[in-house]
């Protein structure tokens, strides 16, 4: 069974983010992956400070979570053109150890229209600790009013292209995961 | 009189891009340049969360003290291929109505080789809120070796290539800033 | 005056990216500056293989006519989430010597819906050469749609936002290149 | 068998591009791959205009080469901090029916210190296309200096980076191909 960690890099009480990546969490699940939801809104992470971080013990409980799983689903609120620091400040808690050959799925949230902004810098950084961030993308734009009152995707094509993200990622954390030859 | 806020992204004690910071803000001063270095060690700012900061009071003294300068110099880490998430958060506390028109010198701090990643991105959040980058930039590679007892850069044409960039900031500051005509 | 020149990276006869540098060269003019627009449909540019070009003479015409600019406007069909390769070519064809601090305004046209990837690498590539790139940038969409008969942009946001660039252009141009000082 | 076809973007006579990917063809080779290298240099490609490409036949041989390969081996020149516009301009003529899924790796070449340009930008642009650009990639730094007289990479740690980057593409193209699941 292919494991998953999702993790929305936003801190908002009502965060499109979280909306987004619980859509993506439950297509997933419905694809028979393991999935778990680490709410950054829920933990108690630092800055990064390149010290001890014993005093939070959230960072371990990130580490330990990202480490055993075999894909990520990340979702970012785009901010200033970029992925938030919150996101980046919870990456760079991780390193090689953790991320090293995870396959990645990423997802961005932005108030305006949609841009790849925030998409490709996340691409980049995933590259950067040797993830495999899967060709698939979706940015999706107008926040405000992208979602229903179920939390489901008001845009058909959108939530269906969100589907086939989800499900490409499924597909290819098997077959990239370094164990999927055991399997 | 240009007047000019520095940044460096870093938590770290003993951290390189404060030095590259200091070589820069001296530099600044010396061209006649009032330099304000917000530590951004000794504040303590929030995650992003897009609500009320009233319980942070260094968001407002970060806010204003940029609103009220005509550049900025930035310094970060490059973690991961990228900004550090504390810098971005910084930014990210921030917006158009501190960051726009402001004219922007950026240096990144790498442990390892040289690359244009950090910087790269930098220019793109700040372009994003509508700041003036200027074209000269520096990234300090294997910064552990890179600076001496004193906090000099050892490598004699990367200190000039950071004075030359903060020759330009100054002297463009004063160009591009909207107040350059009245003077 | 100012002096610029506008480049299309497009071949194709029935370009919107020659018509969003047509409207963007005309406000230029009305506001006072001369521009030349070098059309690479009427050129005759090589591909660029670092040796000797005494053949095309067109090549010896683009590297003059840009030297002695003082800004550009770049207008690129967003191939493949990046500046087309027409465009990058004729870019490489030039280097420090034309580029080296000259102004330049960037707009992107695209079949699908706006997006940020070419003006991205074009802002990256221009900087580069140390040209200086203005904050405001526009993308066009639905390219296929986003003009009328006489050629304007459909969309009056749009059609002002492209505006403002070209004030901004030529506003900054006058700022920012070396004589404006001695002016 | 995993087919492979490898593009250097250089024009030049001396292209230390192609010295790059000469090793990684023949490192493949090594590893049971299929290797069709494309020579830009012998071929006749027009400059995109989306227009018919009746004239040049080449650009056919160009599709059908990579519609028929597994993976692709790019490696460029890194010319004003991005793609060259000659592999770009070759990208360009093709698009998904050509490119959508195929395995990529990428190598840059460049004339000073390495960095990672034009690899960032050759990922996104495969991205946007649906490729799988693999997480290893290569930049030669000071490329008059990297190779010996027999075509080798002077630095050992280079050469070995580049031999992992061509092993994890062969053994990636097996695990992506859409047939691999049928062999």
């Amino acid at each position: 069974m292919v494991k998953l960690v999702g993790i929305a890099g936003s801190l908002r009480t009502e965060s499109y983010s979280h909306q987004a990546l619980a859509i993506a969490a439950s297509k997933a699940q419905d694809l028979g992956a393991e999935v778990t939801v680490l709410d950054l809104r829920q933990m108690t992470l630092p800055f990064c400070h390149g010290g001890d971080y014993a005093d939070h013990p959230d960072v371990a409980v990130l580490q330990q979570a990202v480490k055993a799983a075999d894909g990520l689903i990340l979702a970012t609120p785009e901010y200033h053109g970029s992925v938030s620091g919150v996101l980046k400040n919870a990456l760079d808690l991780m390193s090689f150890e953790q991320l090293d050959g995870k396959v990645v799925g990423t997802i961005s949230v932005l108030g305006g229209q949609a841009n790849s902004n925030a998409l490709n810098d996340l691409r980049k950084i995933a590259r950067w600790v040797h993830a495999w961030v899967i060709p698939e993308q979706v940015a999706i734009g107008q926040a405000w009013q992208a979602f229903d009152e179920q939390g489901k995707l008001v845009d058909a094509k959108l939530a269906e292209r969100l589907d086939k993200l989800v499900e490409s990622l499924v597909t290819h954390t098997q077959k990239l995961r370094p164990s999927s030859v055991d399997e």
